[in-house]
């Protein structure tokens, strides 16, 4: 017999307690005091309850939970001492079937690991639907986090415990993500399409990408998508109608290329999300009172041309006919790619829309960074994606002989860089949202024996407002000049781009923001770091994007990129709020 | 009539300002501050007095002396109104037979000079015997200069100065350093031979080392050595007989080879000094009580092979036999390079020389720094030759999106290592002649809108005594752990050399100073950050070194690597000296 939340909600203290019995391996105080906080308005408010009655404990109590649990095939597992629950996991990970090799792997593994750290490696080995990560996926994740810091490692053994809890509630429960294991679903089968063979790859108008498009054209139509079209620049755009032929509708999407090795849900994410939404108000037989418009942008990753926002710039009217005659790193020309590809680029300038046409712009992406990750929240509310400025730099000093020149008479143009980068480092750090970064940094040609006579670098500041941004950029000139006048050096500096923040729109950042709630949910408000499509629409309709938090400390543009079907399911049912909200306002 | 020393110690004050007016452009005032230093010992004491005066001016003294000089080709040039000295400078160096495109080039040169500047480019045009730089070489030197610092440059032109002056005194006392520009001859002359067309490079054993070899044997026998041979690794080695057929010999020299690109000075200048010595004492039928061995050593750069000093390391008996398998770029093993040059490996053992037959090893070697120069001395006492500690470092840290991650939040291995650069260069900067170098610096694969996972950098830590040394190697060391520990990274470190600190011997060392006294000139003390040969011999005889200072800021390994005639002469003479004292002590 499933549990449900109302029997949690009205139990007595003692039973109560018994019902969340085993969640958390061996460790009841973690029920005990998230009980205190019943009712709880969902499933989602009570795990986020409990992993917040986590993250308060002392970290003593923390490392305690994390000691709790059994060494993945380790001797517990031997002698049968396991939980029922680490039991049953541990067994459908295929653990219980290992190799002699796999288990000698793991057993090393699980003998380095707890020398370095101190404690058990804890990771969440079930993945959707009873389906989990193979042994030797496994082992690799294992190899991996050996390498990490013990902070981290501390808080990733954590994060996956919480995930252990949410599959463990889930069957406790008796719920399936259903929905969004459907999004889980899509990433995976859309993943199968590449331009590399060991990598996800998928840049504009290749083969793989070409492929990407159908599948996407495929699904909308099964998903009931009304009209389906793969526009001029191969975007693919679905209408769902509403009931109101002539009213304003929803645009919504993001983009399907990737970036070279890039992960499953960037871009993607964006367009799942919504399609589950339609297949979902179309299984019902379900009209809103306006249409709502899915774009699959072809592009936005700048990776085979160097033009970017392709998709969404076409949208608006900034397709740049010059582009057409970039070529890629084969030579071949975009008009040429375009022709293959059956687009007409005559049609692109038709392709763009009035803006008085649209309520708005509203775009899910995977949030690329650590912060909901770190504060155990599954949704974040954008508040504005930031306002970008890069430079490429180049000190140039004078090379020397590092024996022969004394500290006092150099001109060392690597010593200027980095006190260069330490202050944008200790500047970005003084303003909330506020980041600076020098990603490149290399010495040209660099000798041990020689002082470095140049040192280029990449400057990138980014900041909610243009004001904060511009106030660091002036700073960071300000502090060049001081290092080279002070140094006796000069500094070539080249600004590369200059992009606008792009502030939410306040009414569509409230309905993200009520969406968030009525799912029993803290709402966390925060920037978006990296550009997005809604960047680009922007400029001519009202916009608001929500994050769903990536697993792996968040990263991105990489494969280990990744969500949980839990997450995804919580990330459609606020679209599908944001959709009734919308709804409820046009009668 | 040409004026001697003795008529300027002795003139009335006018008469002496009168005798060096126009030596320094418009500016009386060096002269007449110089001479209230008289008596001077030498043309030489003479030189630096005025220099000093200089030095120790007022920086708007400086700049005045600076804008008291013409343009070179410019306006005063045409009207016929350059001082008579300028005039004939530029003159010589062709100045006045510039094509049109020539002279445009050097009008806009002195244009973008003087507004960057405020002053006009100075460049002495003459270079020894009449000869000088030609119009392509001061244009190309124009627009090097250009490019650099304020300071730098200012300093620059007062050392163009200085050097103007020496030339204008030599014209005036009649003075040609004969011996130094046999010395800058053979430099010339050795330069013509090397591994590429249009730069200078002289690896092991190639054909251009080969034709080196046979030169300077050559010239040995020419300057009167008895004997001359190519021993079993390629040097060349020569031996002036003394007058006592048993009495330990004095052992010199310095290697021929160079690096890729290298300048015409490094190493070769401590064969040419004293095979100069040697063509006096023979073209004076002198003998000393001693015998003089010069080796030109066939290899100290470890360019073509991945051994260096193997031609030292011969005469002491370290040649590792396993080297002779060791390839270079092209396959080609030492042993067969060997053979193919005519040499017998089985030799080489026999090549180990006896200390007790020695008297001890001493060297005379380019700056290869600033010290010099920058103090306007052309000679310095070498107090001992650094000890050195090499690594190779990788810190690991977590790549992220630099737009999406906090500043709280990084791993960013950049930033931890520009900490770690500035902590080496102010570590460094608080103990005189300790020197640490991060000459190589890279974010491999670094990319803008990314914060730094990984970055790899090199160390290089000198010191005159190990002790010193080994200390700052400790505190980088903590230095390092705490970086990591507090940014949550980790570091990889390597170290590729350890190499001990080589101080000169006291006795040898008071010779060398009583030599520069000799000359009139102040001592100047100071290490050797480079290793040189004698490192080598340090390790079985008493070694002392002569430094000579190098023009263009003392850069070596370069082809703007260069002395002058004069500094050769003072050098040349210092080693007479120091012969001169080493007879006198052997009765």
């Amino acid at each position: 017999m499933n549990l449900t939340l109302d029997q949690l909600n009205t139990a007595a203290p003692e039973e109560a307690l018994q019902m969340l019995a085993g969640i958390y391996e061996h460790s009841p105080w973690i029920a005990e005091k998230a009980l205190a906080q019943r009712p709880f308005k969902s499933l989602a408010a009570l795990k986020h309850a409990m992993a917040q009655t986590v993250r308060e404990a002392e970290p003593a109590q923390q490392l305690a939970l994390i000691q709790a649990h059994p060494e993945l095939a380790g001797k517990l597992a031997e002698q049968g001492q396991l939980t029922a629950e680490s039991s049953h996991e541990q067994h459908t990970a295929g653990l219980k079937a290992c190799s002699p090799e796999e288990l000698a792997a793991l057993q090393r593994l699980n003998a380095e690991y707890h020398a370095k750290f101190g404690w058990p490696f804890i990771l969440a080995v079930r993945g959707p639907r009873g389906t989990g990560l193979t042994r030797q996926q496994i082992i690799a994740t294992f190899a991996r986090r050996l390498e990490g810091h013990a902070d981290f490692e501390r808080a990733e053994c954590l994060r996956n415990i919480h995930r252990i809890a949410e599959l463990r509630l889930n069957d406790r429960f008796g719920v399936e993500p259903t929905l969004g294991n459907q999004v889980w679903d899509c990433a995976e089968l859309l993943a199968q399409h590449s331009d590399v063979e060991d990598a996800l790859t998928v840049t504009y108008l290749t083969p793989a990408h070409i492929a990407c498009q159908k599948q996407l054209a495929y699904w909308m139509r099964d998903c009931g998508f009304d009209e389906v079209e793969i526009d001029a620049v191969g975007n693919v755009v679905g209408v769902y109608h509403g009931t109101q032929e002539e009213a304003p509708r929803l645009l919504t999407g993001s983009h399907f290329d990737t970036v070279r090795n890039g992960g499953k849900y960037d871009g993607r994410l964006g367009i799942f999300v919504p399609m589950v939404c339609v297949r979902e108000l179309h299984r019902q037989h379900k009209r809103l009172p306006f249409d709502i418009e899915l774009i699959a942008f072809a592009e936005e990753e700048g990776q085979r041309y160097k033009a970017t926002f392709l998709g969404s710039g076409a949208v608006i009217g900034h397709f740049d006919p010059s582009w057409l005659d970039q070529r890629d790193a084969d030579g071949i020309a975009m008009r040429d790619a375009m022709a293959t590809a059956g687009l007409d680029p005559k049609r692109i300038s038709w392709m763009q829309r009035h803006p008085s046409r649209y309520l708005g712009f509203v775009e899910v992406h995977i949030e690329q960074g650590p912060v909901l990750n770190e504060i155990d929240l599954p949704l974040g509310v954008v508040t504005s994606i930031n306002g970008s400025v890069r430079m490429l730099g180049e000190m140039v000093g004078t090379a020397s002989h590092a024996g022969t020149t004394p500290m006092d008479r150099r001109r060392d143009a690597a010593a200027a860089v980095a006190e260069l980068l330490l202050y944008v480092e200790k500047r970005a750090a003084q303003v909330p949202h506020l980041v600076g970064t020098v990603g490149m940094l290399e010495v040209p040609s660099g000798s041990i024996n020689v002082v470095p006579g140049r040192c280029k670098f990449s400057l990138d500041i980014r900041a909610t407002t243009d004001e904060v941004r511009d106030a660091m950029v002036h700073d960071v000139l300000a502090e060049i000049r001081a290092i080279t006048q002070r140094r006796g050096l000069h500094c070539r500096l080249e600004e590369t781009l200059r992009a606008p923040a792009a502030p939410s729109a306040p009414d569509w950042h409230r309905r993200w923001e009520r969406a968030v709630e009525s799912l029993g949910l803290p709402v966390h408000r925060m920037p978006s770091g990296a550009g997005h499509d809604a960047m680009k629409l922007h400029e001519v309709m009202p916009q608001a994007m929500l994050f769903l938090r990536g697993g792996n400390s968040g990263i991105s543009h990489n494969p280990l990129e990744t969500i949980t079907s839990d997450d995804a399911q919580l990330c459609v049912e606020a679209f599908q709020t944001l959709l009734n909200q919308l709804a409820e306002e046009r009668p």
